[in-house]
């Protein structure tokens, strides 16, 4: 995907090869251009680059970028070295996010690298696997408050008004850590009473709230119900008030999901629930 | 968690602090001791160190492994020069996962970086936010054929007999890329027929299987009906033939999930539909 270079802006392009599966190298890569927004950047992730012949074909499209005047950066996390040597004989700038650290581990440790680079996830890693299975299907049960049935077994129990980033952080809290997450929303029904809701007040200790800006609410439910009460802002000003009143009336931490992203409110969760293994 | 030092084997400590959410600085470090299999690490991942005194809490730890013999390995992706040099003061062997590739990029893009570091998900990403959170309640509504109300918009729909990794594939695809996937699950009835199930036949270019190991797919069933017909070796040798045979009579790329983690199935089944950006 070559986009034309806009003029005037600065464009580069970028490209995260990895020998796996290239979230590594594409997360770590884009969180250091993000330091340079003054520059516009075209990222290309190619996974599974293992032989020479693959290689060589990241290489001709980077050869095709620097033609066009994008200067490609190549951000790499592959193990073997003769895979790497093909990439660095590429126009690019090589940022090599792994081999560097590597000879640190080796001189800190006092022993060689085995180059099973790569199997930290994946083969063989079958626990882990069933653990994620689980606390996905765990959470799909769980969803918007559809199921109590294993109620007991949730790790936390996330409640919010509709639209607050319920699910989403369920989803990720499961896939990423195999935690058992429920949720569970908080509508008008809820508030008249001071407690937690009938079915989660049993465990309170284990709930934790979300809530969000009036104005960011009314904008995410203007996604589903365009101009309805539902997503007005006078509702969701009510919404989110009596919800923080009753996160604090019943000692339930809460965060602001309006300027968050599901990776660091999944994150300050198990800090603040203590689930951090 | 500091457990007891195992007799015998060789036991180092390995921190992975971020002044985001961890996940990269967890990430990376553990692919890269992955390397070093003789030698057993206790991890601990420590988000939002962005204070002084919130290194310095992480330097305490660290001491107290350090007398405890335990050689503290410290991973760093913090963006802010203060902080690391607390971190640096402490009597871990350093990596830092960032400033190196930093400095080397200010080089070869001509220009300082800006320190907006962790901004790269989070804060102001609205787009991707919305996008992640409609393609999960997508997910979540199309999971195991339950409905085929907007089967027209999936991305991509996996098929694959009951338990070969189709709802946490499903989701993961959702969550890191924001794409619509519906799982669709392939039973006795589907067989008899020449042809993919009638409600996915439609969709046959945007179908992809999953398939196992009759042993592997055995083991996963006994975790939820034990010792039953369905999780028998025979009912999962029979039903995984006849599955991949459907694929081949009607050209679906598949592939084996018995030895990849959903990482990795995720990155292939991208690569193979052409959907990676």
């Amino acid at each position: 995907m070559t986009s034309p270079v806009v003029a005037g802006a600065l464009t580069r392009a970028a490209y995260f090869v990895s020998d796996s599966t290239g979230v590594t190298a594409e997360t770590l890569g884009s969180a250091l251009l993000a330091n340079f927004p003054g520059i516009r950047f075209i990222k290309h992730t190619i996974p599974f680059v293992v032989t020479d012949a693959e290689a060589r074909s990241v290489v001709a499209a980077i050869e095709a970028d620097h033609a066009a005047d994008l200067d490609p950066l190549l951000f790499v996390t592959v193990k073997q070295a003769a895979v790497r040597g093909v990439l660095a004989a590429s126009k690019a700038v090589l940022i090599d996010l792994l081999a560097g650290h590597l000879t640190e581990l080796e001189q800190a440790l006092g022993t060689t690298a085995s180059e099973q680079l790569g199997n930290y996830h994946g083969l063989g890693d079958t626990d882990r696997y069933f653990a994620r299975m689980r606390a996905v299907e765990y959470a799909i049960e769980h969803d918007d408050g559809q199921s109590s049935r294993a109620l007991d077994q949730a790790d936390v129990v996330i409640i919010a008004p509709s639209r607050c980033g319920k699910t989403p952080t369920t989803m990720y809290l499961a896939l990423q850590h195999g935690l058992r997450v429920a949720n569970y929303p908080l509508t008008d029904d809820d508030f008249p009473t001071e407690g937690l809701p009938r079915s989660v007040a049993k465990y309170a200790g284990r709930c934790f709230g979300l809530t969000t800006t009036p104005l960011r609410l009314s904008q995410v439910r203007h996604e589903r119900r365009p101009s309805s009460r539902y997503s007005s802002l006078e509702q969701c000003t009510i919404e989110l008030r009596r919800a923080e009143d009753l996160y604090r009336r019943n000692r339930v931490p809460f965060l602001n999901s309006a300027t968050k992203s599901v990776e660091e409110m999944s994150a300050v969760i198990m800090q603040t629930m203590k689930l951090r293994a």
